[in-house]
């Protein structure tokens, strides 16, 4: 029973020119690239802006499925995430971390129910929200290079 | 000094119809959406897919960018990444975390130099990534959820 609900998600992913990366998701095509300012040529996000976005949709996404369950007419949600990033890290100076050293997401909520209920709503968000415990918390993550 | 490399990347999102979130990263669109087996009308891929590409684009990245710095030829990198999440912590199971139990990146990389070049490339892939660092040591994550 214990991996009854185990899902595995996958993403494949191939270096184009200079640093754009074309990724592959199920039927998604996304474009992965750096700003100009970072060397790239901008055809899409960057890949810490993704984990931006990741985070951002959860959310609302917790809030969209939660709400109908609860019976809350969640009218909107937007939110805004950012994140802070010291460039040493990936240029290698020392003690300088390469990822976000924070990450910030407000979300504005209209919504009509029962206020026991949006309380409920809001602790979910806080709890159960997978990316929201990804960065929270880290994953055992395994990377492997081959050289072919 | 301290600051000075600190940059500030951001994503705004804005729930749409159902589960489908629109997500703006300075220029670029990016729809979020659930698979249908999942409650949405898939429009895009979902948050925690963006998680997996966001690490495979980090490391094609770090790879190509290090690549041209170190005089290494790096023909081709394709990666495919892939993450085991149990779904019952996001519907409230306890003792069940939300978020994926473990992720696992594999890169095929095709590349001409220096072996030792090489090498040092592959160390910098493990070492400078800002994603592989988010996810393996986790950030300071703060929300709030304001009603409106």
């Amino acid at each position: 029973m214990s991996n009854k609900n185990i899902l595995k998600f996958e993403a494949k992913l191939e270096a184009k020119e200079g640093l754009n990366i074309s990724s592959k998701i199920r039927t998604h095509n996304l474009e992965i690239d750096e700003p100009k300012e970072l060397g790239g040529t901008d055809k899409g996000p960057n890949p810490v802006e993704l984990i931006l976005a990741a985070l951002g949709g959860c959310q609302e996404i917790v809030l969209r499925f939660y709400g109908q369950k609860l019976g809350i007419d969640v009218q909107s949600v937007e939110t805004t995430v950012d994140g802070d990033l010291d460039l040493g890290g990936f240029l290698g100076v020392p003690n300088i971390r390469p990822g976000f050293q924070k990450i910030t997401a407000t979300t504005k909520v209209k919504a009509k129910g029962d206020p026991k209920k949006i309380s409920e709503l809001l602790k979910i968000a806080e709890e159960r929200c997978p990316v929201l415990d990804i960065l929270k918390n880290g994953v055992p993550t395994h990377i492997s290079i081959e050289l072919a």
